[in-house]
């Protein structure tokens, strides 16, 4: 390991302490919870400590920012350091951590060597990426890209009733305009994750080359059934809501066995039952329903099959089904001349890699549609993800901060951009 | 309608105003809510407006006593005023008016004609009947007959971590002795409530004479999978435990075609499950599944296919599947002497009756082991129950409180006691 590679796995280290949950080595650190603030508080300070000045924008995104060419453009780097309830400590948190290191260097070369550089530096942690606590996921990026609006998402509010701007205003996260609006721009993106699933363990490759996103179409369901005495109500006689999520959620699963093995994914994630109580038939579920396949066709047979089992359903059960919001899109790939230059980088490094597609969204499915972006995967141990668990070994880690390295030392030069 | 019918009606259209949903006739008064608090504090005035002194036991039991017999037992009749979330206003509360009245009337008669009196007279709103907010149900008359420990009752805790003990300190309803301990003893017990089904309804019956409770079988199942990206894992790598479950839900439907119809009833009402986000795999689940049967043999053979399907669901899905806890019982009869009192009052009135078992539990299951004890039906309107929409005319309302009447008046003068 080299002087840089202790330093990155240094703060590293501490980094992983904000929400950790105990007897793991995994954390709690959902978006603007007081670990997110905690956390956000120590990294403005690491930031600082390089030279880099703090500041946050209207939708709590944090960002680094070092000028090297006045009034310049910045090449824009990050990820998010929110997590899922109970996660791992390198979903999203790893891309920031590496994207700061990757700048440090940078920094320090251009700073050596100012006439190299063409635009700016800025780190990135976008908030709420991961969309348990406020919905939708992505909400930071999608806000900074103009795909939703910073009304609607600070007026979003989480189970317990409490809105992103309260939220982001009790960890004193909410600030103003940072780019756009007159301020500095962006020419380009740069972001690096753990992988989540296993393919890039299974076949060797250090350096992933995302160059995809799978194809989805998302559900939130409404069943609507009739409250009952569920020990006295006749059969019959009943229109249990519950009955009808559990049949359209076994659905769900039997639905992948229709296709070509790994063609389609499947999930519900979350229920909300009402009046969830022992002796009372359940009027109202709300479930959330996903397919995801790299396949158009895949993607649109697998839709069909799900409205013929709701209006199976709907028949047999006797209960309401109603689609409340749905969201589609097709496979989406990611620009190829980033593509090619993270693989020019890994032939430079040495470094094994491949071409990959992402199942999973990112914040870079936002930043791609508006800048020249590259987006990277380093390996995960088993592929486990979204718990304790996750895993990705020390060389993989360095191995990408010395990537992303490459990346940003390219982009900060002028690469991708006309 | 009689002037007695109107009074009785009168007080009956007050009562319903507490936790009233508003534009429906149903009501929101979970166990010692605000809205709980507050019918009792009217219902105690109204007790002692008819000459009853109010007290409350330990666990919050609400007694309105009348001693026409200095040092005689208690002939004591209720039911329970709580509900469960967003429910019918008949279900209970209609049994602890009724009582009310018909002890009023009695106690005119005995203070006109005391040498009839052998016992006194005691209304009872039982705690926690329904065991939504705090489990189990049927709290307040399981501490009362000893099945439940007091202590382990108060420490009871609802689903925001407020104990018993708490709750009923809030409203100012945690009371001491009131019977046993070397206080008054009770000498039989009455109880009329609403049928929840629609049994009598269909057979024109206005009178049912409970003779027996269905046997039942309740598991908690507790399903434990592993967290995962519900987008990036593999579909053969997932542990899902909301699949498990929703498979024991459509499962325990099913298995009602299995046996003869109305022969078995099943259900599913409760169900909580942890990570609950948008795209992680759940990796637990607790799960509430009953059975309920008046046949113990449809009971056993019914338990022997969920035990079959837990083992299938566990190996084919991958998920543990513990019972945390169960409890199960035979069809119970109530006492032959109670049935044969209520038939010959119901003869006397000249009101259409019939032997019925109840499905559903009440607080005379309990107090039925240790008192003589009477347990009486008036029809519902549908067999809607645990229903805003739950309905009883007031034809049935009265048609119940006059033989109630009867039934106490029989207690008091000594009926079923040796």
């Amino acid at each position: 390991m080299t002087q840089q590679d202790d330093s990155f796995l240094s703060d590293w280290a501490v980094h992983s302490r904000f929400g950790a949950v105990e007897g793991t080595n995994g954390v709690e650190r959902q978006a603007a919870s007081e670990a997110d603030g905690q956390q956000r508080k120590w990294f403005a300070r690491l930031l600082e400590s390089h030279g880099f000045r703090v500041e946050r924008d209207a939708i709590g995104n944090q960002f680094g920012l070092l000028e090297l060419v006045p009034g310049a453009p910045y090449v824009l780097t990050g990820s998010h350091m929110d997590s899922q309830p109970t996660a791992g400590r390198f979903d999203g948190a790893y891309g920031v951590m590496a994207s700061a290191h990757a700048c440090f260097r940078v920094a320090d070369e251009l700073r050596a060597d100012p006439s190299r550089a063409r635009f700016n530096l800025a780190v990135v942690n976008w908030f709420n990426e991961e969309g348990s606590r406020f919905k939708p996921s992505m909400m930071g990026s999608s806000v900074f890209t103009g795909k939703m609006p910073l009304m609607d998402a600070l007026a979003t509010r989480d189970p317990r009733g409490v809105t992103v701007k309260e939220a982001l205003d009790a960890i004193d996260e909410r600030g103003g305009a940072v780019f756009g609006d007159g301020g500095p721009e962006v020419a380009s993106y740069a972001e690096i994750h753990v992988q989540q699933g296993r393919s890039m363990e299974q076949d060797g490759v250090t350096i992933g080359l995302v160059n995809a996103t799978w194809g989805a179409h998302k559900f939130e369901f409404r069943i609507t059934g009739e409250q009952a005495h569920s020990g006295s109500t006749l059969m019959e006689d009943r229109r249990d809501a519950l009955l009808g999520a559990a049949r359209l959620i076994v659905a769900a699963r039997e639905l992948v066995d229709e296709f070509e093995p790994g063609m389609l994914h499947t999930a519900c994630g979350e229920i909300n039952v009402y009046p969830n109580s022992p002796v009372v038939v359940v009027s109202e579920v709300q479930l959330l329903f996903d397919l995801r396949s790299p396949s158009r066709e895949v993607l649109d047979a697998a839709y069909a099959r799900v409205m013929e089992t709701v209006e199976r359903v709907r028949r047999e059960d006797r209960v309401e089904i109603e689609v409340v919001a749905e969201h589609s899109w097709s496979q989406n790939p990611y620009p190829e001349a980033g593509v090619e230059l993270a693989r020019e980088i890994a032939e430079e490094l040495d470094l094994a890699h491949d071409r990959v597609m992402t199942v999973a969204g990112h914040d870079s499915t936002n930043m791609k549609d508006r800048v020249p972006a590259v987006m990277l995967f380093v390996p995960s141990v088993d592929g486990i993800s979204h718990n304790l668990k996750e895993f990705t070994r020390d060389e993989d880690l360095v191995a990408g901060v010395d990537h992303l390295t490459g990346v940003v030392r390219r982009l900060a030069e002028g690469a991708l951009v006309d």
